[in-house]
C-alpha cells in the first residue's frame, strides 16, 4: 500500500502495538471484527427503503461513516497481518470484474457473471 | 478521499455508469453487498485455528485478498454515494479510539471500552 | 428444546460425531458459520427491490430455503454446543419486545426502542 | 413448520400485525436484519479463543441466547413472509450434507466437499 493507506495501516499498527493487542489480532479474529462491523453499518439501512436510504443526512450519516471507518481499520489490520497489499489487490480485481462484466451484457443488468 | 482512494472511487464510478447500474446502486444495497463480501472473507476462516490464519499463504492467501478487495470496491463505492470522506472518517474514529481505549487501561485486555 | 427442534439436533450431534467434527464445532467456529450462512441468503436479495424480494419463486426460492436451512443447523449446533435452549430463550425475547415495543407507540413505527 | 416452530410463527405474526409492522417485512429487509443479528452473536466470540468460547458462562453465555433468539425470530419471519417450511428444508439440507459429506472422506476434515 502507497500514499494515504500506509501510514494509516502504519498507525493502526502502533496503536495496536501500544495496547499490546497483536495477541488478539489474529487474522481470523480480525475478519471476524470485519463483518461485525459492516453489519453494523448494514444495520442502519434495514429497515429503510431504497430511497430513504439514498438521502441518509445528519446524525445518521455521521453514524454510517463512523461504521464505514471502522470497516476500514478492520480491513488494513488484516491486510497487514497477512501482507496483503490491498491496492494492488483492488485494481486487479476491478480488471477482473471489467472481463466477467462486459458492458454490452452487463448494461442494465443486476444478474451475477455466471447466470450472464 | 485524496491521493489513492480517490482514483479507484472515479473508475468505480465510471464502472457502473457504463453499465448502467446506478439504479441498482442505492447505499441500501451497496451496504448489503459489503457485508456479504465481509462474509465471503470470513468464510476462509470459520473452520481454521488462529494460528493456522495467521500462517495463510498460497492459494488461500490469494483467494483472501480477491475477498478484501471486494470489501474495499463496495466500502468506496457506498461512500461515494453519500458523498462520506472515507479517510477523515477513518482519522476522526482513530482519535476516537484513542481515547476510548486509553493505553494504561486497555493494554493487554479485548474488553469493549464500555466494560474497562 | 422440545419436539421437533430436539430430534434434528440429536440428528445434527450424530453428524458431527460421525465425522470427528467436534474439535472443528466450537461456539467460536459455529458463530462464524451461522454468520456466513445469513450472508449467503442476504446475497439473493442484495439487488433485488423489495417489491421484488416479496414475489420470490422457483429455483431462487428454492435456493434461499436452503440456505434458510443452514442458518438452522447452524443455529442449532451453536446452542447444543453452549447447552442454550433456543426456544425458551425465543419466548423470553418474543416477552420481552412486546414491552419495548408497546403497541401504541411502535405502531407504524420502524424505529428501535431506544429512540421511541 | 409443525410443534414447537408454528406457533411462534404465528405469535410473531400477531405482533407484527398489532404494530403495522408488514411495511417493513420484507423478506429482503428480514434478510438484512437476520444477517445484522447474526453478527450481533458473531460480537461476542469474536476476540475470544476457541477454549474460551467453549467455556462460556452467566452473563455472556445469556447475551448470546438472547442474539440466538433474535436470528430464531427473523428466521422464522422471514420463512412465513415466504412460505417457506424451514423444517422441511432443514431435513433436505442434512440428507445433502450426508451424500456431499461421506464419512470415510469427511472424517477429521473441514474441507468444503467441493474440495474433498
Amino acid at each position: 500500500m502507497r500514499a494515504e493507506l500506509q501510514p494509516l495501516t502504519q498507525a493502526l499498527r502502533t496503536f495496536a502495538t501500544e495496547r499490546d493487542w497483536a495477541q488478539f489480532h489474529s487474522p481470523k479474529n480480525l475478519a471476524c471484527a470485519l463483518s461485525v462491523e459492516a453489519a453494523e453499518l448494514l444495520e442502519h439501512f434495514q429497515w429503510l427503503t431504497e430511497e430513504q436510504s439514498r438521502a441518509l443526512a445528519g446524525e445518521r450519516k455521521q453514524a454510517v461513516a463512523a461504521e464505514a471507518a471502522d470497516v476500514l481499520l478492520y480491513l488494513l489490520q488484516l491486510c497487514d497481518q497477512l501482507d496483503i497489499d490491498l491496492m494492488a489487490a483492488a485494481h486487479l480485481k476491478l480488471q477482473a470484474n471489467a472481463e466477467k462484466y462486459p458492458v454490452d451484457k452487463a448494461r442494465g443488468n443486476s444478474k451475477k457473471y455466471t447466470d450472464l
